[in-house]
């Protein structure tokens, strides 16, 4: 249902915000899509807000006029999480990018929420702290917190939901609302701060975060091996896990991601299914657990097992798995990628990614794949010419065939990515039709007027 | 508001769940009361669930009937949480208490809501596997869930919020709704699962938890050192926390309960600020974190840091932290306690602890104090007996004033014994109006009727 703002709104808005809200056509244009494959669609206006009251004042008039607002960071999200598909105002939150307090002996930190993750760990070093969730992307904190962001050392700092301990957020009508504590410990009442964490910008705005930090590590160190057989690396990687090592990333690439990689960057890896570690601790802990992986990797078929603590070869190693993305990409000009997000069981990744494998083989689009794999958490990049219709349905196709079966597994059709316009359908299927019941009278509860990012993790009515 | 179950009601139930359903004496009275300070109220009748398809039955009963119905486990709640202040059934979910399934390659348990931590444990240590969040009591699951537990492994290993994956639950119409899955990670739609943690019953019944579990380790240490002054031994604490160390537990106890327990035990323990750790790892790494550890805490002037490795001594070690909470109750024949449940951000716990002691001199009850040092969570033991009406207003005027503090300080007024009946106003004072408005929603869109467990959390509407 299209719900444009209406030229009195913009205003009104223009009025009451003298020189923050825009219908520039560039702007219009790049707020129109994320990083995604979706259809990019353009916003009727942007506002940009500078303060909780710009938010409050936001959310009322736009409340009062029935017109979607969608909450922006730098429109990073990969589910199509920022697309006005119903019209309406983008609430871009990129100028609220001030870190509000660093409590150092709290290990807390305060920030706005159109604050990027890399200046805030720039900020964030000189007091030798640093916050652990890395999605990839320098997206800002709001938007990671919005999508329950995590990314490569989720399996030893946890994701945007066991790093976020408070919230301030505005709710549709307006009214400011403040979740959590600064304990490290909380449960006082229902958990609205883990409700919001994940909710995409359709229960309320986030206008502040506070985050959990850690203390920079004394030492760290990357190692790297290749196996024959992905499962091998996978039960090598699982036993690390049970055996309580604690592994700060644990990362895998297949061997097309490999391959891609050399030719991106003019290496000679062995273009095998590889492991990327790193540890974390002081210099003689990191040092031990690099040994005790090794004997795991090596009983585990792993010939070729190294690790380093120097920095300079630890970045170099670990640049690869950088690189992949851009290095997969790389191998077809002028692609664009459907990127998937599967979580499994532990046990069940390797059958999942064999799975994927063979789903894949024979499309009509080029593929490699990557993950977190102590965390169960693959991706698969599917890529395909924007333009090739039958090339694009096909990699849809693929993507839900293989969600399916990774719900038959026990897994999740999203471990960090989120929902959006694109797994709305694999939601259905994930968590059945009571809890989608149960999640629309959440959101209605929230937001009776539905206009807070509208059509995203729920179908919209009429259609559902 | 009483709304007690007519008796019409209990033979419905009586005649589709024959045998499960008793008014016995000995029943009403042992499901009247916790383990809390407040006052015992019998339910109408007891109903034994042994399936979800019972638990749907009663809630579609009681819902016709707008008659309460509250979940309980063992009763070992500290806060009120399963006393029936209106009146109605209470679903005892203890003999639902089975072991579902255990996949050990996954690092999962799936478990009825009845199951008891320690049987868990049992049976999962044939695994090689154990269930982290210890609370003390020998809880139900469901329970722990419910009120969102931790408990001294919580620094390493987290609370229940961490460590419940997914749930089944019945929801206030009969509905049984499935959150979360099996995947270590999952961005799929709202969080349900967490908001279902430590909503004590208010919102849905549990009937079964994919819980998180991790590989015993290949060994353990304690270690053990006293301070001339607790901020000493908190700054030492947070240091080893932010420097990464992976400390499995670190507790403190005041000089008041190392006397106690002394008294208890008959031990000649220094009757200073003492801290309690444990490390897990490789038999290495746990004599490479008790020597980091100890340096550290030399620094910060513990002059007796002492650990071992041996299973006899680290028990023995432990032994008085557990003895903690008996032998200060037993410094007092007769009494009752009134268990504070700050939680103050990590650097705050020195200033905490002393408001407290202040608070508390002079009052007419007996104290002492302990803690999760690591987590900025302590407990006062505010002890009196159960006659002296003067006495328990003392503690309870001095209990509300340590948390109107802690609340200023940042904290929470309850870092893992929940809101219950004791901590509604503090809950008030800790989140705000537009919070507890919210929460209200939330409630009113799970349970319209306001049969599950009312007056829990929030107070009751008319009386608000």
């Amino acid at each position: 249902m299209l719900r444009s703002a209406p030229q009195s709104l913009i205003d009104e808005l223009s009025a009451a915000l003298p020189g923050q809200v825009t219908q520039n056509e560039t702007e219009l244009n790049r707020h129109a899509s994320d990083e995604s494959f979706h259809k990019a669609i353009r916003p009727d206006a942007i506002v940009m807000a500078r303060s909780t009251s710009d938010v409050q004042l936001v959310m009322r008039l736009c409340s009062a006029a029935n017109v979607p607002v969608i909450p922006f960071g730098v429109g990073s999200s990969l589910e199509g999480q920022i697309i006005p598909v119903e019209g309406g105002i983008t609430l871009d939150l990129s100028e609220m990018d001030k870190i509000v307090e660093i409590c150092p002996d709290d290990l807390i930190v305060v920030v706005q929420p159109g604050l990027r993750r890399i200046p805030l760990n720039d900020r964030l070093a000189k007091e030798g702290l640093f916050f652990s969730v890395d999605p990839g992307a320098d997206a800002t904190l709001g938007g990671m917190a919005s999508t329950g962001a995590s990314g490569t050392t989720t399996v030893r700092y946890g994701s945007m939901r066991e790093n976020v301990m408070a919230l301030e957020a505005v709710l549709a009508d307006g009214t400011v609302v403040r979740t959590g504590s600064r304990a490290r410990k909380d449960s006082a009442g229902y958990d609205l701060t883990r409700l919001l964490v994940g909710s995409e910008g359709t229960l309320a705005v986030i206008t502040e975060l506070t985050l959990r930090v850690f203390g920079i590590p004394e030492a760290m160190s990357g190692a790297y091996c290749t196996f024959d057989r992905l499962s091998d690396g996978v039960a090598a990687a699982t036993l690390l896990v049970k055996q309580g090592l604690p592994i700060a990333r644990c990362e895998f690439l297949d061997g097309l991601s490999v391959k891609a990689i050399n030719a991106y960057q003019g290496t000679s890896l062995t273009e095998s299914p590889t492991l990327f570690l790193e540890f974390h601790g002081s210099k003689k802990s990191i040092a031990d657990q690099a040994d005790e992986a090794g004997e795991i990797f090596r009983e585990y078929g792993a010939s070729d097992f190294t690790w380093t603590a120097d920095e300079g070869e630890r970045r170099k190693l670990w640049q690869a798995r950088h690189n992949a993305y851009p290095a997969v990409l790389a191998t077809q000009v002028g692609a664009t990628a459907l990127t998937t997000d599967s979580a499994v069981p532990l046990s069940r990744l390797p059958e999942a990614v064999e799975y994927a494998q063979q789903v894949f083989d024979d499309q009509p689009f080029s593929w490699s794949v990557l993950g977190h794999v102590a965390d169960g958490n693959f991706h698969a990049l599917l890529m395909f010419d924007p333009n090739d219709e039958k090339a694009y349905l096909a990699a849809k196709a693929a993507s839900t065939k293989l969600t399916t079966r990774v719900i038959e597994l026990g897994g999740t059709c999203t471990g960090e990515h989120g929902i959006g316009l694109g797994k709305r359908d694999s939601l259905v299927n994930q968590v059945g039709s009571e809890t989608i019941e149960l999640m629309r009278s959440v959101k209605n509860t929230f937001d009776p007027g539905n206009i807070l990012n509208p059509g995203k993790i729920l179908f919209p009515k009429e259609s559902a």
